[in-house]
C-alpha cells in the first residue's frame, strides 16, 4: 500500500489518513508532497496518482484500488483488518463515535478556517476568535466531555483505547495547543494523551523537520 | 427506532438518513419537523431529542442510543444488519463507493449553497451557475461515469444494485432535475432509475403533500 499525504505540519486530513494507516497495523509506504509547492502542481497535473481524488490528499493506493478521503481510507482499512481495531466494541459507544467522526468530517468550518493546523507553531500573542469559532470549540469540548464520561473508562482516550474518534480529533488537539485555546482540565489530560501517543510523536518530529512553509497557514498570533 | 427528519421537500441530509433507514430493512417510526418553523425552535430548545445533534437533522434514536449525522446513521445501521446491505461486496468497488460517499459528505459546498434541494420545484428560467458550481457538477458526473463504467454492470445504480452511494447522491439527482442541469445520457438514465425507485417515489409524494415553504430555499429560477 502507498499513502500519499501533504505536509505533516499543515495537512490535518493527511494526519487522519496516516493515523488510520498506522492503526490498521498494515505496512505502507508513504509519499509526502508539499501542498501548493511546485511538486504539487506537477503531481496534480500528472495523469494517475492524484487524478481520482481531484488533487486532494490523502490518497491510498493498493494495487489498482484507490481510496481518497481520510474517512473512506479509515473504513477501507477497517474492512480489511476488522472493525474492532478502529471502532468501540460497545454499540452505544460506537454509535456516538461514528456520529462524532462524521460531524468532524463535515463540520467546524469556522474553526478550521480561522485556526489552520500548524503543528510546530505556538501562539505568543492574543488569539481573537469569532463567536462561530467559539461555538465550534464549545461543541467539541462538550462532545469530548460526554464521550469521556460515558465511555472513557478503559483508558485515556475518548472511548478508552485509541480509536477512530481520536484519529479524527487529533488535528483539533494540535489546533488547541497551537492557538492556546483554554480548555478544562479533563480536556488538557485528554489532549496530553493524544500528544504523547507514539504515532503523534513520530508525526510531530517529522513536522518539525520539514523545511516547507506555507504562508496562508501561518496565521498564528505573535509568530 | 425513531428517526427525526426535516421537511422532505428541502432536507437533503434527512433524505439520506431516511433512505438508509429504509435500506436497513428495520422498522422505524419517523417524525418530521419543519426546519426553521416554530416547532423547530421549540424542539431545539427542548432538552432531549435534538440536544445530542446540536439541533441538526437527521437524528436516529434507538432506546438510549442516539446517532446524529446521516453517514453515521447509515454506518450504525450497517453495523446492525450487515455491511453488504449498504456497500458493494467487491473490495475495489466498495473502496470507490466509500470514497464517493465521504466526498459527498464533506464537499460540493458551492453546489449545495447555490442549488438547495427543492424536490417539487422545476426551473423555468435560466439557471446561472458560477465556475465553482460547474466544477462540482463536472466532478460528480465524472465520478458517476467511472462508477457506472467500472462497477455498474449488475443494475441501473452507481454500483449496480442500490447502495450507500445512491443514497448519498440521491439529493444531487433531485437538484439536477430541479435546476435543469444538462447531463449526458448515461446520467439521465441513472437519474431516472433513482427517481423511480419506490422509496424515492414515497419521499417525493410526501414532499409534494407538505404545505411548509422555506423562503431561503426557494431560489429556483422562474419560480
Amino acid at each position: 500500500m502507498k499513502l500519499i499525504i501533504g505536509n505533516k505540519n499543515y495537512s490535518s486530513w493527511s494526519l487522519r489518513g496516516w493515523l488510520a494507516a498506522k492503526q490498521s497495523g498494515l505496512s505502507f509506504e508513504e509519499l509526502t508532497v508539499s501542498l501548493y509547492g511546485e511538486d504539487w502542481e506537477a503531481l496534480k497535473a500528472k495523469e494517475g496518482e492524484f487524478q481520482p481524488s481531484a488533487g486532494k490528499v490523502p490518497v491510498l493506493w493498493d494495487g489498482d484500488i484507490v481510496v481518497w478521503d481520510s474517512l473512506a481510507i479509515l473504513e477501507f482499512l477497517a474492512d480489511r483488518v476488522g472493525r474492532d481495531r478502529f471502532w468501540p466494541k460497545d454499540e452505544a459507544a460506537r454509535a456516538m463515535a461514528r456520529a462524532m467522526v462524521a460531524e468532524m468530517h463535515s463540520s467546524y468550518l469556522p474553526l478550521r478556517r480561522a485556526c489552520p493546523m500548524n503543528i510546530r507553531a505556538r501562539a505568543t500573542g492574543d488569539v481573537q476568535l469569532s463567536d462561530e469559532v467559539e461555538a465550534d470549540i464549545v461543541r467539541i469540548l462538550g462532545l469530548w466531555a460526554e464521550a469521556r464520561a460515558r465511555f472513557g473508562k478503559g483508558g485515556p482516550f475518548l472511548f478508552g483505547t485509541f480509536s477512530a474518534a481520536d484519529i479524527f480529533y487529533a488535528p483539533i488537539v494540535s489546533r488547541f495547543l497551537t492557538y492556546g485555546i483554554g480548555v478544562p482540565s479533563f480536556a488538557q489530560t485528554y489532549m496530553q494523551a493524544v500528544w504523547e501517543h507514539d504515532w503523534m510523536q513520530q508525526w510531530i518530529e517529522a513536522s518539525e523537520a520539514e523545511e516547507w512553509t506555507i504562508s496562508q497557514f501561518e496565521v498564528v498570533p505573535g509568530k
